[in-house]
């Protein structure tokens, strides 16, 4: 067994001392709230043999929505792994009007990177990568620049440069368009890339793409938010990671992280202390979204610890 | 209807519009970590007509302990309010080894306040006690000085003072544990009393007295924290609100919170920030107790979101 | 020597041992930067036996402007205290075209507290007050609402109660400036006073009206900035301390603080943890301008530790 | 002129349009606080034609110690770079009992690392050495561990490896040592580093080794602190980068940073996010060190923004 493995194995929670690591199947649904849907779940997965290990639920009082994340063990469990979807849908759902996805915890989420000039987000990444702090797989790094083509090579991943100009966005993304497919790729992540992306593409991979904004959002969207902080005369700067959508800096946040910042910080020293959260804030949505513990809903996350 | 029942109202969850509040049950528990406890708690609440409004639970997997929290409403629950700890313990507590308490929402959790000489922490749980952000009641005040004796006056709340010498301490102590009994007392909250009780009086109000301890447990317990913050030249200080037990500054942690200083932070400085995070810290920790968040087990807390 | 003298005293530097408290200068000035002006500052102060206790500097090398803070003790130094304003003007201003002002650490400021309906900033604030935390007197509350006069008579504070209609604001307004004058107010601060000053009212008390906004500007300014943070799906909320000027919510940020939300937080939630960053971010602009620490600059401030 | 160069430039103050950077003087002093030591040091720089363009001072009032850094262009400054510092001891040291060191921007500090099986703090230094964030030489590598000799190779820095037993542990410390002065080495890094450093090599580089520890110390000394936290229950851990000194742990604290947890975080997690401010503490630290922030006095440090 690989060093994955164990760390994987060790990340697991009633049986830390098994030498292989089990599956387990993660359901994430949610649905308008209602009488009695924790137990129907967790019902489900009790009488089918399933042995819980995680669950976690959440109702927005405001709008009056459930959101579960349940997890279990697949060793026992009745149900074939590839029927489960199915019977969930047929069991539940319907009962419940519930929108869900199952997941499997050993299924390697495939990532593809997007890069401009900046290499904070991108050495972060794949430092964790190599280190296997993350069970991800990189297939693929797509920049608009050359400067990070060494990179690629350094780590026997394939860089795909694209010269963009005003003309050409169209075609290059249908190119990328094709890539990811080709790659199989479950997961864009926007490691600051300085390129505005089409509604087209957002929407093909909704929630599938993660961007990573350097200002606590809403506060200063758009371009050089440091420059705007300074102007401002604000006390804090920010970091917010979310999934991008058609409309530019406003989709579902997923993570964001702030610091103390004084008169005393010039702009460039913002953009110093500024790259440090960017990375971390962009880390930990990266590993909120590969250890499905997000569920999307009306613009919003729900994010379980 | 007064104010605070339509503040209770507007907490609830699945009825926000309702013009009364409704009180529900709600059963804190911790066992072994077992398949099927999940179901079988809901399966309880869900077949006795209950609607479970609020459920949370946690497996401490380093040491394998569940514990959970689960909150519904008693309009149509077919087991009867003062019958439901029989049943639970009856149905559900033998079969899975639980420990556990239920709590009712519309019971006012009885508090008295020990203090000494410092006024933050008095003076923000009593602005909290007259703006009824609490659904509390504060029967008494005890205290080893005079000083404090027009505020018991200015709230209407009578005040104990007690002359503590090094040869009455066991007396008062037993003064004061009968006074506590006469106000049917079920929370003390020591705001910032300078005084240590004795491990008998700790032992008969086990996981019912919460101290303000002024640093981050377990850096600098003892006397004069701040002092020694200085001296050590460390670069954050805190506060820590936590359960008292014999041993000093050593019981379960229920909140802290800390700050960053620098060099240019004196003792004097440190005392002052320090004094706004102590009674933020303990007001948390008050909350956290009177909503009935908190399960204590092993000398640690879970304390629900 | 009252118990205020104490507190004074040993906030003090240099002579922390001292039975009297010693009265200081507090020279707050800035312009371009420049060579030679620091050095030309000390000399100043120096050669003219005032012993400085504190100094601090900075320069925004963003824009090129300088920005100094220096203390002193008055017992030895040459120049009389009512002449150190126009012997700075005459030997260093011109020279160097500075904005100044100098203060004396004995002159309390006044302060007027203007307040609506919510309760934990004024209640915050008097609690300093009554335990002489700060250095200030507070001759005068205004209210728009008859609810908390009974605490203008708990302290002693006269309190007056203005019905303000849509028609009477400027009249009343002229009531208030009056009243202000009398009084002799130095400082302005709103503790959650839900009402729209006039800009000429604004003008009149430039960077004298200190204002708590309940959210992290500049995001969601204007009303309900909890709901507004809710409906965006942010994870952190904020409050903000600042100068208030004619255009809203947009005057000199003085402080701001945030704390982390989730999912979990429902809007109610959000104002309850709220109200406490509120209370406190407030307190820091006020203790930072009654101690003379702020200067303001181009719609933004440097705030001395 | 390359990037670094250009990154120098921007970060510097007075002149950010030039197009060479500018070397300056950093002078660090400490003494007894005492009158007129600002006046006569701005004094000394701006009489011999050196342009200021940083100031930072702090007294600390509790012992009476009086802290300087002054930092000034050299370009038109009429003492030689190699006689500053004989200068400043024969004008001013002497006169106020100064301790003192004299720096230079454009000299760049010489880094080791020293490194044991964890990645996280390496390849974050590594990242900032490869994007040219800092301005340092990192001329080699040390591990009792053959791990990392790959990274070495790939960045092409030496990499030592030495096989540590019991028993020749200072037969190794003295060859590291010889290798550290053969490489001309300025600062030791200890890139979570698991092994003690002697006494005498400690002395030999005191304040010039910076370690990382993964907690918020004085909490959790010693080996294992996210288990010492997991068992205590507190609710924030911690990392502390600190000078190496002969008692373990106990060194001056530079920089510290905490992330509040919950019963929710496993040890394993714990660990998980421990990771990643262990990283930027340690990197805050070596930050303020390369760029002569800091002042050690009395196990303390003062480190200036």
């Amino acid at each position: 067994m690989d060093m994955v493995g164990l760390e994987l194995l060790n990340s697991m929670c009633r049986f830390p001392t098994f030498v292989l690591v089990k599956d387990t199947a993660i359901l994430l649904l949610h649905c308008p709230d209602q009488k009695g849907i924790v137990a129907a779940i967790t019902d489900f997965v009790d009488k089918n043999n399933g042995n819980i290990i995680n669950l976690d639920e959440h109702v927005d009082c405001d709008v009056g929505h459930f959101f579960m994340r349940v997890e279990w063990e697949l060793d026992d469990f009745l149900i074939p792994k590839e029927k489960i979807s199915e019977y969930v849908d047929t069991l539940v759902a319907k009962r419940f009007n519930l929108k869900f996805e199952v997941k499997f915890k050993k299924t390697k989420p495939r990532v593809a990177l997007f890069v401009s000039k900046y290499s904070h987000c991108l050495f972060d990444i794949l430092s964790r990568y190599e280190s296997k702090e993350w069970n991800i797989e990189i297939p693929i790094i797509i920049s608009n620049h050359e400067k990070f083509s060494y990179i690629g090579e350094r780590y026997g991943i394939p860089f795909h440069y694209y010269e963009l100009t005003n003309d050409n966005r169209k075609e290059i993304e249908a190119q990328e368009y094709h890539l990811l497919k080709t790659y199989d790729v479950d997961l864009i992540v926007l490691a600051r890339y300085m390129q505005i992306l089409s509604d087209d593409f957002c929407t093909r991979f909704e929630n599938r793409i993660i961007n990573i904004h350097h200002s606590s959002l809403p506060a200063f969207a758009g371009a050089d938010p440091y420059r705007a902080a300074y102007e401002r005369g604000v006390k804090f700067i920010g970091a917010t990671a979310h999934y991008v959508t058609a409309e530019l800096d406003a989709g579902p946040i997923i993570t964001q992280d702030v610091i103390p910042i004084s008169h005393n910080d010039s702009i460039k020293n913002m953009k110093r202390k500024g790259k440090d959260i960017e990375k971390i804030v962009l880390a930990n949505a990266i590993w909120a979204h590969i250890n499905q513990k997000i569920i999307t809903h009306q613009n919003k996350t729900v994010v379980f610890a």
